[in-house]
């Protein structure tokens, strides 16, 4: 239990900067910023929980999560007027945040008992659903699907290499250690190199109208 | 039962084709899809067991669900690279699905009990919810309210046909099957007739700022 | 119980108007205007419901909040003809819902004998989930976000108020009619006088490039 708490404070507090520095990108006010923060680190954990049934949700049952979050989004503004962040800051948090609730998401789908496939997606929803919650709201295209990231199939990659290294009888913590790596070194060598899966397009359909 | 699941999984069948075309035309890569078109294909029965607190939800109970899903996505771009996928195959697709869910979601709502207003409500949100989120994580303004469609119109009226039959006594079979026919014939009459209803402006507005 | 469930309907009329005045705006049909209406009447109970795990959710266990609704909906074009609506009518419709539903939500909360940060939050959400619901439905950036208007930051000091208040002793009915007052004279004086709280963005970055 203390490495699951561990990893969902981390990521609680790196989704926290990562909505915290989007919102700043849409220069919202300040209790502004604290929304979009704490929409961003608890909405993928409390979809988590609300699909699995688990109440009180982690964040009703231990309010700490929310001191974190909070902390974290004031602390963003605020340290951003010392020293201008880098300008992949919201990025490689976001991926950090990714790769933490992936896993996390899919250690507890795996202790309830749930099939492989189910774990492997429920891993997906906790990692990228509070980010996809932080761009409706910042009313920007979903990271989800922008072309040429790699990022719900970072998470998918991450999570079932999580689920196979367990039942291949690898520790818990070792597999746990090495499904975060996988989903954040994806994400960032998309984001570096521009590694990217073949795209799905209709051959013949250049226009593309809308639906 | 046995109709209900034959439902439910041709619904997430369908739905996953239309995730699937329509993520194509997003150029998504492999798992973009795959993402979209579970999503689209899941959402709607999933709002629905949580809001109706049955639990465990579907694909959590029965993972089948995610594998019909995952193999109807990964087969609609091979599929779509032999033979070029027809011009409004993506609104066929949808509007069957949201045939089936609506019914469906109606059926479940009225085995628990629950008001007739209840039960139209909770079919319509089965059958649209998926395409919702389909829309919102590919970046479109929701079908359910482009203009001059008859969507949730289609899904209020097809469930609303099934709960009076049921009421009249028609057996259910036959009422879920005239209630499925209501909801995809007025649907495909609004995009082949452009069959609507009247439209509510304010009359004296031509400019219609932003709220 | 009384009070509470007098605050929750006139929270779903005024939302319900204020969905139905957003749908007209997009010139929906009148079933269209039904269901934005709807979703921006019952979005933020809904998820306070779900999240506190409070089945059957209060619209499933009593009816009456629907058929509420459905009038307001259908209402609001009808008298739309006969008189134009204010400009501001959207506007000031929301900030009513804003203030009864992010009050009835922190009195749940609290009677739930949750964490004092967590009685905010969930009067918060309960208070602005509809309004995003609506503003996502319609496709419109959401009003939580728009810059200068102070939305969730209404709603949180108007629930810590009448968090405060209620802890130094305050009887509950005077700790809700001044929690509700200040989430709704914050917001009206936001969009009347444009007050505002600092904004958050980074001085160096004039071009504030997409993430």
């Amino acid at each position: 239990m203390t490495l699951l708490r561990a990893l969902d404070l981390v990521g609680c507090a790196v989704f926290a900067v990562s909505g915290a520095l989007a919102a700043g990108r849409k220069r919202l006010d300040l209790l502004g910023v604290v929304v979009v923060a704490v929409a961003t680190a608890i909405g993928g954990g409390t979809i988590r929980d609300v699909l699995l049934d688990r109440h009180p949700i982690f964040w009703i049952d231990d309010p700490a999560y929310l001191y974190v979050t909070v902390v974290a989004a004031l602390a963003t503004p605020a340290l951003a007027r010392v020293r201008r962040p880098p300008n992949d800051a919201l990025q490689i948090a976001d991926a950090l945040g990714l790769a933490l609730f992936a896993v996390s998401g899919a250690q507890i789908a795996e202790r309830a008992g749930l099939a492989p496939a189910v774990v492997v997606l429920m891993g997906t929803i906790t990692g990228v659903a509070g980010g996809v919650v932080r761009d409706v709201l910042s009313a920007e295209i979903p990271l989800i699907l922008r072309r040429g990231n790699l990022y719900a199939s970072a998470a998918i990659a991450g999570t079932a290499a999580y689920v196979v290294l367990e039942m291949l009888g690898v520790e818990r913590r070792v597999a746990s250690f090495l499904g975060m790596a996988t989903v954040a070194s994806l994400r960032l060598a998309s984001i570096v190199w521009g590694l990217r899966l073949p795209v799905f397009h209709f051959p013949d359909d250049p226009e593309a109208p809308a639906a």
